[in-house]
């Protein structure tokens, strides 16, 4: 039985799940969850997760939510298939993975998703672009990028010379943030440039992109 | 040679660090920085953590940032050593533990830092408390706190019977937290309490706590 992904194609943590899956090349069943009349906050979808978020995995009986938790779970599952996306084999090598996966959820996410929030969600429900929130968080993002340039001036990818969960991790905001007044954040910086053009290109990152309009 | 730590008795993230080295029994050597004097934003600290926090873990010639992916490299290399945090022979165990570390990161933490901040950290700085972020931050760490409630009416820690990682990464937001004026949203959760209080009497809680004291 194929495994079962709740979710909407314009959420960012459901794509993460999506290109995981592509990049392992498992098949799947996409359920979609309709957000603009607020399922995810109701029964049957808050017995899948009580947080009422998507996306969440059903796999036989086990029920998974939190992106990044199902992810994880699907690189352990299907470990010897596609991309190799956790370095499993090597303990070097999967804690660099794990730093750079905690790094896009503890510098990178807050930041990102405080400049998205502005541009583009609170818009589409008719409030104001809070300049000093955009100022704020274009400092502390662009602190956080310049990390990320040294890092990307010695090795290719954030782990390190191979494409890894850290990256794939980081894709849905970046579409996103490409469409707004910032992305010079990002095309500014010669190897975040280079390493988010690398990204994109991937097949299974140009599939999943495609999903990813916040109509 | 003995793993280590980099980082301050009174940091949350390097508690979460200790923690799990006591739970493994592993010996390791700490190195002080001093955060007061601003050391963690200067070299030669930068050049373990270029992000500037603590803590950091030097392993012979590896060095690791992000508390939570130093937790995880120390569970994997300790795997047959003290208690088993991450349940690596089960996949759906260990996905459950991945959930609820995931949950901890994106659910519990926001609202959990905003209120101590207020109420711990501002003060020190001189700063008035927020009550506006007090009140919003207050009520989502409550729903968030009922999902809590309901889990562990059905399982005695978060990712199930045992203790794991999921509930060490917890612990020491939660013991600041404890000494607010908001430590009634854990007491009055009848199973929320009785988890937090068998979490707080483990061994290597009751030791790591001590250094819990923001002077």
């Amino acid at each position: 039985m194929a495994v079962k992904v709740h979710g909407a194609s314009m959420s960012t943590c459901t794509a993460r799940v999506l290109a995981c899956l592509h990049e392992k090349g498992v098949e799947y069943e996409f359920v979609s969850v309709g957000l603009a009349d607020g399922a995810h906050k109701q029964q049957p979808f808050l017995s899948l997760n009580p947080f009422g978020l998507v996306p969440v995995l059903e796999d036989e009986d086990l029920t998974l939510f939190e992106s990044r938790a199902i992810t994880r779970y699907l690189a352990h599952k299907y470990k010897d298939v596609g991309t190799d996306l956790l370095r499993l084999e090597s303990l070097p090598e999967s804690a660099s993975v794990n730093v750079w996966m905690e790094v896009e959820a503890h510098q990178f996410n807050g930041p990102m998703q405080a400049l998205i929030y502005q541009f583009i969600v609170n818009p589409k429900f008719g409030l104001p672009v809070d300049e000093q929130v955009v100022e704020s968080n274009s400092e502390k993002f662009g602190k956080v990028l310049d990390v990320y340039e040294e890092r990307l001036s010695k090795s290719k990818y954030l782990a390190g010379d191979y494409f890894s969960m850290a990256d794939l991790h980081h894709f849905p905001y970046i579409v996103y943030f490409m469409t707004t007044p910032k992305s010079s954040l990002i095309t500014s910086r010669l190897h975040v440039n280079a390493w988010w053009e690398d990204v994109a290109s991937r097949p299974s990152i140009m599939k999943i992109k495609e999903g990813l309009k916040f109509d």
